[in-house]
């Protein structure tokens, strides 16, 4: 069996996704029996291109190395459903910008997806910030399957570990570093640069944004811990009500000290499922003891400590940011998918 | 659909397997849809027991924790095979006593399911040490499934991330800490104990055997390495080829100063996949630098980290033994089984 795989995004994670296809497709079938190929692919400034019997992915990479477009190929015209129709796709890839407020362009294009049988998986934290439930709603009724490794730590695979690797343990609490920006810079602070310098630092390095108040203000660690509510107790914390303390309060002496005292600060995102029922999510800069299993995390390293019922404290460290790191999450979601 | 069940071996794991059982019973059927009934149980010492419409698990650990043997319930006579069938079990689980050369009795246990189209899953490394492929192969031929997460790592879920969380990346080289009680050992060392002193120590808190050979001179690592060469590429090591040095030779003097220097000594088991195709397995002593992910590995925790094409360096860390940690190996496997 083949299959038809749509992708929605054709930026840094999509170009990563359709290199890896195309360098590991031998592979692909010898090891997972995953034989495939790419129908469509739509991005707002690209263009859109589709053939039911699959795109050549040898001459797509090189209009996008070359190019940075796919008109050159031949533009297919009609709405995105329409499109995707006509490719004949099994599954769907989304990798669009993010947007928190609406999920849009990503959340249309999952409903869409879902509501006419086709399986979904995103990087993309818009979709399943706006509108988690209602998506896994829609795949059960309409036997499709939607997944979201790349959603939190990249293509470091959390979600796999809780949903699969974990099954039949109750996580009681997690605690992680769940942004490389913050954590490169508290690294680079206790070796005794300033905030500013650090953030400069991190900037020249690609990890932070011009504006950097999402990382250093703690909010895209909420948003993590929002989703991560979801994905851990299906409960959903609005990101307003996560206990959020970003590091911009931070200086370089309580840094440098705290990891002279053994306690090195972590920007630490919490949720935990009390006895009572209650939830309790937080972001916040925390002097950790030193044989915590995050103490040693440094630079731009992702981590998270999963408290069990069974198996006491299970740590997953890797990366938490990068396109073929995110590209190896929807690879990995789709080769699940797959037939 | 109920899932029925048998379970080989009634052990400290066994038994934790059907604690778990009895405990989550209502959890497994909201959370992953898994109904099931045990329908055989079966072990040397305990007796054997078998009912096609479930046993009453809450009988079965009373009289476990009672009088430590099930023949009170009514002892089911036949071979291993007749009972089986007679159960109409759906799944196997097998935690019956390690035997590294003939991998028996467990070998012919799994053997008789797989055959019968019954999946299963063990702990026990010696069918894997023995006859994998040959298992494999079974378990394909009758289509039945074989899982093992629980013979490296016991419930920490290594198996799972490298087949499925990390499904579409190739894994270059795995380094761990895959022996509990050494690296308790070495832990104790580095803070000032002899090697004697640790050693009774980990005897005491029941991490070590009364004859440690097995832990102390490596070969416990040995016999993982040679399963993960196994699982990484399907490629069997003889344990007698692991290049293989034990901690024997280790001196408190040389742990304190390692650790002062920031390079603690670990004893490393590591395979490596050469790009020319060969593979490199050794357990060594080794002084690690302090940034590597597994240098802040203490006490009887356990710890791999995977060199990937795609991802870099992924490391997961948890509990390496423990009754209930391996009866969860065991429940997750099933989970997965299950229908």
């Amino acid at each position: 069996m083949i299959n038809r795989i749509a992708l929605a995004g054709c930026g840094n994670v999509g170009t990563a996704l359709l290199e890896l296809l195309h360098e590991k497709k031998d592979e692909l079938a010898r090891k997972y029996n995953f034989h495939f190929e790419v129908t469509m692919i739509t991005d707002l400034f690209k263009g859109t291109v589709a053939d039911p019997d699959g795109l050549d992915l040898k001459e797509v990479l090189n209009q996008l190395h070359t190019c940075n477009s796919l008109k050159a190929i031949g533009e297919k015209e009609g709405s995105f459903e329409e499109v995707l129709l006509y490719s004949n796709a099994t599954m769907l890839a989304e990798a669009t910008p993010t947007n928190l407020e609406t999920g849009e362009p990503g959340l249309t294009f999952i409903r869409t997806a879902l509501k006419n049988g086709i399986s979904a998986t995103m990087t993309n934290k818009g979709p399943v910030a706006v509108a988690m439930e209602e998506l896994l709603n829609l795949a059960t009724e309409n036997n499709a399957q939607l997944k979201y490794e790349g959603v939190i730590m990249s293509g470091t695979p959390l979600v796999n570990l809780i949903q699969t690797g974990l099954a039949g343990c109750k996580v009681l609490k997690a605690e992680g570093i769940l942004n490389g920006t913050t954590n490169f810079m508290l690294t680079q602070m206790s070796h005794g640069e300033s905030f500013d310098e650090a953030l400069k630092d991190a900037q020249d390095r690609g990890y932070a944004e011009t504006d950097p108040s999402g990382d250093v203000e703690g909010w895209d660690c909420a948003v993590k811990v929002s989703i991560l509510s979801q994905i851990l107790y299906g409960e959903k914390i609005d990101v307003k009500d996560v206990d959020r303390t970003g590091i911009t309060d931070v200086t370089k002496e309580e840094v440098v000290q705290a990891k002279l005292d053994g306690t090195p600060v972590k920007l630490i995102s919490s949720i935990e499922h009390t006895e009572e029922g209650k939830l309790i999510a937080k972001v916040q800069p925390i002097k950790v003891r030193n044989t915590h299993p995050l103490a040693s995390i440094n630079g731009a390293t992702n981590a998270i400590t999963l408290t069990t019922d069974n198996l006491g404290d299970i740590t997953l460290t890797g990366p938490g940011a990068g396109r073929r790191e995110t590209g190896q999450a929807l690879l990995t979601d789709l080769i699940e998918m797959g037939i």
